[in-house]
């Protein structure tokens, strides 16, 4: 009688945050994780660092494919890559990305867990040939082996002049890893908003922020054409011996969608709160599945490792055995980003969000002093949304120090469906060296009040 | 026919702002405050960084009294001495500190917001004769007055060795701020235990950060008698030119008592949740009243800044017309001390409290980076507690880098009465600048969720 066999496809956040879970909870499962990558676990929201020089790339390896070999008892294949996920035989193809040698893995139960990947412009130049591998000095930035090809190319050719295609959140973190290792940098962004998750009022003191560091911004410009030595847009000639492509990201669904998972509106897969696909025995989680937002109520896919870790972790207790009852209770949009050395945080929905939604919205802006004045405490701003006749929190929009974990309060507050009245009157903590006596959230709480 | 008079009695925290609040809501009322001390408006929880020497005391002046006269129309008077509150006659006798003058003034409205005092222990040597003024090297640490006259001794008297009185944190705060200052500090603590509101965990931590920066603690060592150049305790002799009496406070309820105010089971001024004292138009806020914690729903009376300023607007609010129908929220005890560069934060209830009130209580400790290693990053300890059965959580306790802040997830979380199973799912933030994939939080949640 053999042990059920649970494999596992994607082996970075949400993959082995299932492979982990479940082995926890059954020391008998037999567990495979296939990894098309060289590294398992590592902590891709790094990379930046890694780029701009500050750190080693092993540094962003929490714990690699033998830790888990030996450690936790799952047989971890990298550069392993899944091509075709056979269903009703119960079985996944695969390639030996070193050999290219076929493998067939069987499965009694399987966590989908492939992740994303950069969205790939249709602009002449960037590709070796159409449908083939980039050009040599053109590089994605999203994964760890993307990451290292592109240091090591920096460390070879003496390259002085990056364009960065995408102002998204990626791009731009890239863009001023980039700065800081020395180059030129320039981001061509198509439309004329970058981070989109966030209101005007951040996205113009971000814009501030890069101006003042010297990192040009070319907004609602279409890149037209990459040569070897720059970028041309419609807003004119950038040069570039390295171009970075961060113009947005795409579940991988492919092999899931092929084998008849169903994919939810957003395009990422579709699950239920246990992290099911439609398919019996068959789980997704992490940045190729959807998530509930609990402000709308509706499917959204916000790619990020903490929420791909949580889901992985639902998606390996219900794959653990057929008596898990794990749910994973959604999300709200928590979201942060460090854009030269100013730190943006976000949570529920912004106000466009809000708008574009069926929300009746308000809002109101606040600065306030992070801690004691005297003891040379710098300013937070905060945007707090909030919808009038309800009374309901909608969200909140923080630039400035200490924003990332200031927004824990309203992402807190959002998943108890609390009142702009009920955040008022929090209980929040105080002292000179961490706080003013009025904070921030409870200013911005009190003038939203008034217009509520 | 006149404006209502409202008249406050108390100008730091909760005076301030009641009469700040009344006057932004009815700009015909006329407001007077009485304010025993030189300085209305202060920030005394940073009281010890000026005896720190880091800061200037202007510093902690918020707004001075002029600025309240001309800015906002109220009738500061400071060096002004309430001594009696005439009910029936809708009267305050009070005398004026600098001349002894004796003024009237009436009141429609009153606000008590008297504060909180030095407990004096009955130490023989404290005062200069029973029921008089200190000896002049004899010194309480809570109001401005109090600690420009302690810096004004600092400085002229070369006073080497001090003895702090009272282990709890404004104690413990001062002895920080005198070692700072180049002193030889003492802490005689009467009882085993230092800091109350922590648990031994971390009370444990701030002792080594004590040790370790080379202050003395004497726990369970009673005062006996004090010299001009030593305090006696039965543990031993303590050298000390400067002795400072930090050994709890009272609620400053002699006016409010003797008008025929009612008084709650603390001692404190029992109010109800518009701050409404027993007799009519009659308010009282701040370190003087009661507050409601929310997790035991009995009164409590936990004086602090942030809470004297809240309940300050709601008196403020309420007394300015007899529409008000400004409300406290209440509170969940969250509270912050740094203290040798060791911050720690706590909210809800400690597990001695939760095991004293009428909850069973399971904890658990944990350890966790407060953002990615590979920057630096420090460890945050936590300690979660919860009520297994109702599933509800209880309270935290924080010590390291960032407690301060950190805890207001959790003061959030009680507030909205999460369980710990909604806790474990909060979409928090993530960033490698600001927090781990996994939030401290997040972790000591599900830890706990094995006890529950």
């Amino acid at each position: 009688l053999n042990a059920p066999q649970l494999l596992v496809i994607g082996g970075v956040a949400a993959g082995m945050s299932a492979a982990s879970r479940a082995r926890r909870l059954d020391p008998e499962l037999e567990i495979t994780v296939l990894e098309k990558g060289p590294q398992v676990s590592y902590g891709a929201c790094g990379l930046p660092y890694f780029v701009a020089g500050k750190i080693q790339a092993s540094e962003l390896i929490v714990h690699d494919a033998e830790f888990f070999r030996e450690k936790r008892g799952l047989d971890v294949r990298t550069g392993m890559e899944a091509r075709e996920i056979e269903m009703g035989r119960r079985r996944v193809r695969a390639v030996s990305v070193e050999t290219g040698q076929e493998h067939l893995f069987h499965f009694d139960r399987l966590v989908i867990a492939t992740g994303a990947r950069v969205a790939w412009p249709a602009i002449p130049g960037l590709l070796q040939a159409p449908g083939t591998k980039p050009l040599p000095h053109v590089f994605p930035a999203n994964t760890f082996a993307d990451t290292t090809a592109l240091d090591a190319y920096l460390r070879r050719s003496g390259a002085r002049h990056a364009v960065v295609l995408g102002g998204g959140y990626i791009g731009l973190e890239t863009a001023d890893a980039l700065h800081d290792r020395g180059l030129e940098v320039t981001v061509v962004q198509k439309t004329d908003r970058i981070l989109r998750p966030f209101d005007d009022e951040i996205t113009l003191r971000v814009e501030q922020a890069l101006a003042a560091r010297g990192i040009a911004l070319r907004k609602g410009a279409a890149a037209l054409a990459v040569t070897e030595s720059e970028v041309i847009s419609d807003a004119g000639r950038h040069p570039a011996q390295i171009v970075i492509v961060a113009a947005g990201l795409r579940p991988n669904v492919d092999l899931a969608e092929a084998a008849g998972v169903t994919l939810g509106p957003t395009g990422a897969i579709a699950v239920d709160d246990g992290m099911r696909t439609n398919i019996p025995s068959v789980f997704a989680a992490g940045d190729c599945a959807e998530s509930t937002h609990l402000l709308t109520r509706r499917p959204v896919w916000i790619p990020l490792g903490t929420t791909a870790n949580k889901q992985g972790r639902i998606a390996g207790e219900n794959a653990a055995g057929p008596g898990g009852r794990a749910r994973f209770a959604g999300v709200v949009g928590t979201m942060v980003t460090q854009l030269c050395g100013l730190e943006c945080a976000r949570t529920g929905l912004s106000e466009r969000e809000a708008e574009d939604g069926s929300f009746r919205a308000v809002s109101v802006e606040i600065e306030q002093y992070t801690h004691a004045k005297y003891l040379g405490a710098g300013k937070l701003y905060v945007k707090l949304i909030g919808e009038p006749g309800s009374g309901r929190l909608l969200g909140a929009q923080m630039a400035g120090p200490s924003a990332g974990k200031r927004v824990d309060v309203i992402a807190t507050a959002l998943c108890a469906r609390m009142t702009v009245e009920q955040l008022s009157q929090l209980d929040l903590s105080y002292h000179p060296a961490v706080a003013p006596v009025w904070e921030a959230v409870l200013v911005g709480a009190h003038e939203l009040l008034k217009k509520m």
